[in-house]
């Protein structure tokens, strides 16, 4: 396995850049005084698609149509950000796009795909139906977390993490297959180069949808024994990757889990002290936070990021309504 | 009734750089689907306090500190973000502040208030017992909206608009007693002067808190004859003052009024699209949109000013479960 280095981080910037939103670090005066540290929000929830996912689909097509081998089509599998981003993605680029994603979809990612013009096959056998479909109709499938290009583009947001902030002390991301955090933590690395390791990467899975835990506990990314289920739909990856977990080994400081409650817990805190819609498998930084799993030192900086908005109008109504 | 002028502007934006948050201008691609315009939206909901209010009171302060003159201590009146502000800007000066409003506003306002420390009286008298009290202790009254100083801080607002993107075509600004499109429409015009002034800028007020539209029929900052009432609490001004009218008389393009309904419709879809949490005054100008009371060119460059985010919890868990 080839970790991403420096020279891919900078390829997928350069693509990417004028097309997706230059999402800002933002301070948050609450947050920072509520830990007694210095809180900084990276909110790519307000990235288009409402999720960062679109950063690595982006890149993975635009990686291989500027290798002359623009695909018929693309297809995935998904909880559903991956899938808004490959339509988004593929219309901008020309193509059709098929994702596969489960019958139990969050209706706001199910509604994304369609607003872009993706075509969405329901299934529980979501890989080999994705691969099925792709080989009928002579598709690319895109991995969706576990493509080299798509781990770049992921880690566009290192990278503009590190040019507005230059030393974070820790940053806190939300793991699921594990995609993010490979290409952050690339960037995190690639940044501090030749220096210091200063900056701490710290991954953040649900107790119950712990792929990324399971794989680095065995050494290799077969699925864990029971399958992942989470409020935070979008971190339930049935399995790491091997590249994803090459990049966690080398490059990140430890993988945490927090259980469901914590996560339910922290969702309206988050979205009520931050004024952003976030869905929550963006909320378990802080709920790591707030349960003491991480004690970063007084006055240290911390960054969540905030990995997407694509929110259950009901989750949000009822954790709003919960007063 | 002096403007306030370019110079005026750049010292505010001097005395609130790095004290606040530099929020970012960002294209929603949604709405901009939706509309056939390009969307940019000011996110002031992410400022410190959780609305702009806070750039006026603390260049309002900071002016009198570098005059020498800070006082004993401040008050003002206000529906509560404006309370909010003071409170943040006084305990970040280190002076106690008084803040009176209404007995049924909006709790998340409330709450902000106490975190930062301010101390409320709730009395539907507001401007009488705000000025009776701040005799009794020596503090200064701020005036919320028609301070000079105020509105100078709320035109930085503008002032970044305008480095963000240099030629917006219409800028949407909500509109309660005045003191934001007051310095951001100052912002637009100095960032213009010499040109063309090109931008359109057009404020929006509830139909049922029309204090500006009443002094522009009128020609005077007299109240409006209907008590001020609305969804939209932060926009409830009981009437506009005779520098934020001077300002709107010279700048604004035009003031329209949205019902109630057209504001409440818009709320969830405006929270929805850009997963910015906004209170009901943040979303008039969408209203206004979708209500075809403006009808920008196709293309044409439009800026939402999304004024805060202090929203109601049981407002959001209402529009969010009405699905």
């Amino acid at each position: 396995v080839d970790l991403v280095t420096g020279d891919d981080l900078a390829r997928a910037a350069a693509r990417l850049s004028g097309r997706l939103v230059r999402t800002p670090l933002l301070e948050s005066a609450r947050l920072s005084d509520e830990f007694g540290v210095r809180v900084l929000l990276k909110p790519e929830n307000l990235q288009h698609t409402g999720s960062f996912k679109v950063r690595g689909m982006l890149n993975a097509m635009l990686a291989r149509a500027d290798g002359g081998a623009l695909p018929a089509g693309v297809a995935t599998f998904s909880a559903g950000n991956a899938a808004a981003a490959m339509s988004y993605a593929a219309r901008l680029l020309g193509i059709p796009a098929v994702v596969c994603m489960p019958p139990g979809a969050v209706e706001a990612k199910v509604q994304a795909v369609y607003r872009y013009g993706g075509e969405i096959v329901f299934t529980d056998a979501l890989v080999a139906t994705c691969e099925q479909i792709a080989a009928e109709r002579g598709f690319l499938v895109l991995h969706p977390f576990d493509d080299p290009e798509v781990i770049a583009g992921q880690g566009t947001t290192g990278v503009e993490i590190m040019r507005d902030c230059p030393e974070p002390d820790l940053l806190l991301v939300p793991v699921g297959g594990g995609g993010l955090i490979s290409g952050v933590s690339a960037a995190v690395r690639a940044a501090q180069a030749g220096g210091a390791a200063k900056t701490k990467v710290i991954g953040v899975e649900p107790a119950t949808a712990d792929a990324m835990s399971h794989a680095l506990a065995t050494g290799s990314p077969t699925p864990p024994p029971t399958r992942p289920s989470s409020i935070a739909d979008g971190l339930a990856a049935p399995f790491a990757g091997p590249n994803t977990l090459a990049h966690v080994q080398a490059h990140v400081d430890e993988v945490l889990t927090v259980d469901e409650e914590a996560i339910r817990d922290a969702w309206w805190p988050l979205v009520e002290s931050t004024k952003l819609l976030v869905e929550p498998s963006a909320v378990v930084g802080l709920a790591a936070l707030r349960a003491g799993l991480v004690k970063p030192a007084a006055g240290a900086t911390v960054v969540l990021l905030l990995s997407g908005g694509n929110a259950s109008r009901t989750g949000i109504a009822e954790v709003a309504g919960a007063a």
